[in-house]
């Protein structure tokens, strides 16, 4: 079950400031040197229950050995997001929150845990924004780091493929500038639509995989992504790509991105999917030749970008156990 | 200068009967025996003129030896379309136009042009798909096809693209059903910038090529693809999506569309953008691997699906001279 976590008002990098409320679970137990613990930042529309499928005991990330910590990202309806938030900053007052702010807000977590440093953050797609973003911000304190599916900052072709989603949903006229009363259902359905198409790969549609993972035919992915984002709340999936596009290690500081992941003092495995068609492969390498200690292992399959996502097949699945142990033993 | 040619009404393979009005225009002169025809078929949001920078004396298509036949799509608003149609016919009453049936009643223009056979069928995008399909319908008719980022079928992955496109202008209420009074500009608007993100590739956004083709920042082209769309007529852009959608050489056939493709007797060159996001290099990789005499050639480039769009770059475009070179006197 997930608990929440008040840490009063935190100023924002933007300088708004925000009251934040942390939704987190944590399985396992804290060693009495607290050198056991794991952080899992939450991934666009999932929250800190996601990881399960890798939490357990034996399981990738082991609840024998480990603490593991996993938090829901503000914006993703558990912890203080658009939807929930007090009347001051609910809906389209909400401020933009970046992956920094994120990392700043799951510090002050941990530091009510009495978890000191890291043993691991790994995360999948915007989770492994946000773990990489703690190896740079906290590059004392993370020992190792396994981003899956994500990257250390937002590429342009990402920023371009997210705002055409925001485009789908905000051309319905229902969504009323973030003041509707009735969720924009045929903007939401068109933003599942549109997502579709770039969460998998050409591979993954021309082989039929989608059969796999449930869905008789290709309409029936279709239609199961505008069911699915239909239920969601518009104003937090916009927040949530508000702090997607902010993501970059670099901002701000001196000697820019480069200098930022130069900086990276974790043992890191950095794991693209080889067929992810906005967290590319391509920008992976990129990353992995900056980052010091970092190895490149890609996950190859054809599931695209969804190909890290817990749970969701069990030869990634060993794949991103076998980069766990490695970091851990390493 | 575009001319008209009134084939009367043509019985489509739906088995409804469209009224079909087709734009075209000619360059050079057909030769006595007949032997010098080149046909380029329109791509989506293209009109017969869009070839231009092709054609001419010393061109790609050199005009001093070629007669060049450039046909408008049914559904581009030059042609036949929801936009010009008869009332009976007009906006959301258009019906589904396939490749075939646009092929068919491009046969028709020859045949009144008095072109017998065909020295040459190229297109690019949906201009290729239309290429294939002649040399496959037609197949003695046809000596050599030169599809550049096309396809001789909508792949899956293409097709869900095309339906996120669909998605995001459909969502706008303001095109209504298709009998909007007044433009969705809400809904072109997004979906142009839906469309963006597929059109170019990873590097085009990582490179900064956009700065290249006039854009000064990413944002610039996010919002040159919205205006570009925001001044086209919804319907006519979604029949066309309904012919892309419908291409495949093999349906209806007797052994499908692999025996299709080992059907085509003509000097091939299979020109896919190593970039390309839906018609891709896997695609024209597998078809060219069909087609009897097909050579693979792909067009290595940055600008993902954009590569072979007529007059886009000089490399790019020597490339093709080439591959039209080695087709006409092969």
């Amino acid at each position: 079950m997930p608990e929440t976590f008040d840490l009063g008002r935190l100023v924002l990098e933007s300088g708004a400031s925000l009251p934040v409320r942390l939704g987190y679970a944590t399985h396992g137990t804290l060693a009495q040197d607290g050198g056991n613990a794991v952080l899992v930042p939450s991934y666009y529309t999932g929250t800190s229950s996601s990881y399960l499928p890798w939490i357990g005991s034996g399981s990738v990330l082991d609840t024998d050995r480990l603490f593991v910590v996993a938090v829901d990202m503000l914006g993703n309806g558990v912890s203080t997001s658009p939807s929930n938030a007090p009347e001051e900053v609910a809906g389209p007052r909400f401020p933009v929150v970046t992956v920094r702010d994120q990392v700043r807000a799951q510090r002050r977590l941990l530091d009510a845990l009495g978890v000191r440093r890291l043993r691991l953050v790994l995360g999948w797609s915007m989770g492994a924004m946000q773990a990489y973003e703690w190896a740079v911000t906290y590059a004392d304190d993370v020992d190792a780091l396994l981003p899956i599916c994500g990257a250390a900052r937002c590429s342009p072709h990402n920023h371009v493929f997210l705002e055409g989603v925001r485009a789908a949903l905000t051309a319905d006229p229902a969504f009323r500038g973030g003041r509707y009363e009735f969720p924009p259902v045929a903007g939401l359905e068109a933003f599942g639509r549109v997502y579709a198409g770039w969460a998998y790969s050409r591979d993954f549609f021309h082989l039929g995989t989608y059969r796999e993972l449930g869905y008789p035919s290709v309409q029936a992915v279709l239609e199961g992504w505008a069911a699915d984002h239909a239920a969601l709340d518009a104003n937090d999936l916009l927040a949530m790509i508000d702090t997607w596009q902010s993501g970059d290690v670099g901002r701000g500081r001196a000697g820019g991105y480069e200098e930022a992941l130069r900086g990276v003092r974790a043992r890191t495995i950095v794991m693209p999917s080889t067929t992810d068609a906005y967290f590319t492969a391509a920008d992976s390498e990129a990353e992995a030749a900056l980052v010091p200690s970092a190895e490149l292992r890609p996950l190859w399959s054809e599931l695209g970008h969804i190909a890290g996502r817990p749970g969701i097949r069990a030869a990634e699945t060993a794949t991103i156990a076998r980069a766990v142990r490695d970091l851990l033993d390493g």
